[in-house]
């Protein structure tokens, strides 16, 4: 109910900021003998390491996670799964000077306010690092619906305006950007190299499938998948819009248009992204973020100081051009974690 | 935790079928000693009557609303508000050429596959006329929010491809469409009834304003604001995309468009849609929902019986062109429920 | 969350003043596909009214339920059961006397600093008329747990110090004060008659029973088994003290007395109430509840009135003696809400 | 939901394992702006370190409790506080001889039925050594009662059938056994003693005080304080029994005996031990739990093998002989979770 617990039966509770001793969660309700690969825990945070292109810092951020319960002889026991990743390279001096200035487009002013106090250090718990502990929970959620025979993928549609064709989305994660299309990575590095040399930043939108869902996860009338599904990714920070299926282009077409017929074979269409009356049918799911440019950028901006004065700020330091590509993978663990709770909770829905 | 309630400290658990006898609700955790008028719900209800504009079924549909316990003297005691609204128009019979198949767009084939049994009758649970619980929650949450300055205002962007411009939001609620623009009713009205005549149906996106809400509420990391309003607004059937503030836009700005500089006299502009790391801000709230056509279309479709078979449906009867207007109201409430729920969680967020 | 929802999969939350129009509640999370049989629900209910011996009143209250949704065809859809029991016999003004006044005992006191307004006619949202709601949860509750062969008990073991034997638990819902031990009968009706001649009350023990319990149920390591079970009792009002197994007893066993041996047969003793690190063992299931003695006596009591002056309060009217034995079937249904919901969540404990 | 987490809006979630790598939580909800003291939790934890008297192991344990968010510059931010006690003394190899043996009277047989699969070094999950976290949790939500001007007394009212009486609650955290009335000390000395030369166990009663609780604590119906100190009590492992107020007492008095009247200087009797209708009336509030004997005895038992077949099992090692008094810290730390809980939940229950 406090905000750092998400899920009902499947349920990731995080705790930790940007620049303290460490983070790390706990993982709650994970059925008893799954067999856990830490290994693959492990290969999904470093897919959100930066430096992988120019769109990222060349800080570098060991995330090294432990697993501290839950699990035995490899296998999980049915008890909570605890875990953390330690903060190595904690600079919190480097943000002495961010103490008393709100950074337009960031939590600082709304922290301020609604909690009277703040850790300010490079964001604190509304630093994007916190989602460390959304890619541990999501991995171990991906490694329960395997099982199940679900797979979920992830990829960038557009930076910057320029967009991507669904060519391999199989094989994004290997790719830089985790683009679906190698052949748009040149413009995008073209793109973000332009940005960067301004001193500005940029958006974009990314693409999520699940595949395998069998028909009947989603609890009407409130907890629809898709309601859930809205609810996981626009909790990551940055994300401004979430589309299912169709999405935004739903608007412009008929019933006729719209409505996927149903054959033999199944759906012949999949406006519906894979969820009717908020219930999977069975189809592919997808689901689109539209994720803001970053707010740290290097052009100076007017704002205010904790004491009501008006500034201008000058942010220094290392930040990302974009939060994709190293948001993909975020996106992809909330879908995760998302359908690992729906799964749960659809045990039990008939006698 | 079982999919008919919405919110964790105001909180609306619904109940009722489109031919059942009744539909209804509990509102638990409204505060006590608010002055709760009863008529101002009733109002709210009538506006989601069908027959105002060309968009809507001539039918019928009187819904009253009773209330039938936490309230005493006129105002909440801090107990449960219990609610029904009798369904008078059953014509249950109506739909027994629907029992035994899937009508495409709709929720038939993922509510069987689920539940292994349905009440087929008018979309049963699945039906729109769901939303009237709905719109009672809301109503009570409006008023609470009243208390503390908060207006939420809904009203129609888009029909069919037809964009209306902002001109006076306040008064949407009293105009045909709750357009804010009635420059484009005539359009609209056209449109429709050139849809109509073919048989098919439409869809559009309406834009939800919440003004005067105060700085801070929002839960940190995953019970953001923009989380919780995306959440109640894709839990509405029919919608396929959420947005806040600049959304699916703010892809295309960069850093430097995209930030909102804050001067002495607050924000300059609100691309954010009035929320920062996921706690309002103090500016307007501004959310948008896209909406599909409605499935339910007279002409011909491909699908599948409760056999298996392959059959061709013509769907009979009475049925709305457009989920807009009808939907304004309901989605205006999810705004509603979702900000009573969040100022009661942000009490006590500091000593 | 809001104080009026019981269970998190398996769930009722329910209304209703002793006054006002109508009690009633919803159960969320019912799976679909079971035969609910309405009678056996209205069964249930009629078990708690009065009237059926002397520590009754003889006051009339025709309970009757009216299921408005969830169910078709006589099979549960998997949707909200919603239900309604009208107030018939309203008499609102009998209690006017009672408006200014904190009865002894009562939640008058409480409800009034908690709120700063109650509705005061028969003790509004706190009276024991706030059960009915219970009952029919529970009554739904034991049909599904009956599919899996589970059945619940319930029986008075003590009123006024005079205990009853076990010996025919099985055909306590039958005898009057459901008593195990028909031999007691006359010596409760001797020890009521004479408490009523004083215009004074009394109260009792209650011991429920759950057979048929697969090992497995309880959720360590806060939600156990018999912490369920605790919560579950002590929220019924009178409730003093809830014990499990050898309950208060096991303080004076040495270890090697109160350990259950486990043979190839199964256990062969059942101190622990067939609940083992909180989960349950596959023995029957045993919990006492300790009831006070109902809080109106007719004796003059000192108290204050809203004003905070000191009076002497004298009630009038009709009132029970004791709350047995009508807490008995409200006992039986929250220890029947809790199996259902404890059974839910222990779908998807293990892959 | 999943069984490890505590309280709504004062929530604590634990993981870990007796033999595990660490053992932690995380503390979600507590308000910002709050001094909080690490020393003063990690004295709370040392008052559970057994060797203070003869009912202790002499086993060294030291619970070093770290702090990793959710504290800045000395004061809480409203962030989530996580939390670890890593395990120093870890020899899960000590218990290898238990591993395919049900302990009688322990979870064992419990979970491996339910899960299919348990750790059992040391009782894993099920072993009293998961109480540390709550104890962290409890001394957090400790420092916010005494804000509010709450304190919370726990001391043994009797071990083996010996009883103390309540001379000086307020220093029983001083004195072994965290006895009110140090002139049992002796007598339950001899008693463990002799209990201890036998290989036999031995349980007793805890009491538990709050004082300065304002009136207004505890949500009806549900959820009243009464219920959810039941529930949280009776969830640590090894209570049978809770009782509130009169408790076990009340089912012998008449209700012109139970019954609290009220003066202008307040309640003149506190039978009903601070609670009325489920919320707290501003009295003292009082709960007692009964402690069964510790199930790890050193005679001999009867009992099975994971593969079914029965074997005597003889218990070798270090153990309590009483878990008193290492228990009075543990239900001490779930009152104030609760205390903490219900305070914040009660914070907008009137405009």
């Amino acid at each position: 109910m406090s905000g750092n617990t998400f899920g009902r039966r499947f349920q990731l509770t995080t705790f930790g900021e940007s620049h303290g001793p460490a983070l790390g969660g706990i993982v709650d309700g994970c059925p008893a003998g799954l067999e856990l690969n830490e290994e693959i825990i492990q290969r999904e945070l470093e897919k959100r390491k930066p430096g992988q292109n120019p769109a990222g810092t060349p800080r570098k951020e060991p995330d090294q996670v432990k697993l501290l319960s839950g699990v035995f002889d490899g296998k999980t026991t049915g008890t909570p799964i605890g875990f953390q990743i330690i903060n190595t390279a904690q600079r919190p001096n480097d943000y002495d000077r961010l103490r008393n200035v709100y950074r337009p487009g960031h939590a600082d002013y709304t922290y301020q306010t609604k909690f009277g106090y703040r850790d300010h250090r490079g964001g604190g718990r509304a630093s994007a690092r916190e989602t460390v502990s959304r890619i541990v929970g999501g991995a171990v959620a991906g490694q329960l619906l395997k099982t199940q025979g679900i797979t979920v993928l992830a990829y960038t549609l557009e930076i910057g305006g320029i967009e991507a064709e669904i060519i391999s989305p199989e094989k994004a994660c290997e790719q830089p950007y985790f683009t679906p299309d190698p052949s748009v990575i040149e413009l995008w590095n073209q793109k973000i190299e332009k940005i960067k040399e301004k001193g500005d930043s940029i958006g974009g939108v990314v693409e999520i499938q699940a595949r395998g869902v069998q028909p009947g996860l989603g609890e009407p009338v409130f907890d629809k998948l898709d309601a859930r599904l809205a609810y996981a990714l626009m909790g990551v920070g940055a994300v401004k819009a979430v589309e299912i299926g169709a999405g935004l282009e739903s608007a412009e077409l008929t019933g006729s248009q719209n409505n996927d017929p149903i054959s033999r074979d199944g759906f012949t269409r999949n406006n519906a992204g894979g969820i009717l009356g908020g219930i999977s049918s069975g189809q592919i799911i997808t689901a689109r973020a539209t994720v803001k440019p970053i707010p740290s950028i290097f052009l100076s901006q007017k704002t205010l100081n904790t004491e009501g004065q008006e500034v201008s700020l000058q942010i220094k330091g290392r930040h990302d051009v974009s939060a994709i590509p190293r948001i993909v993978p975020v996106l992809k663990s909330m879908v995760q974690l998302t359908l690992a709770d729906m799964y749960l909770l659809n045990q039990g829905s008939r006698l």
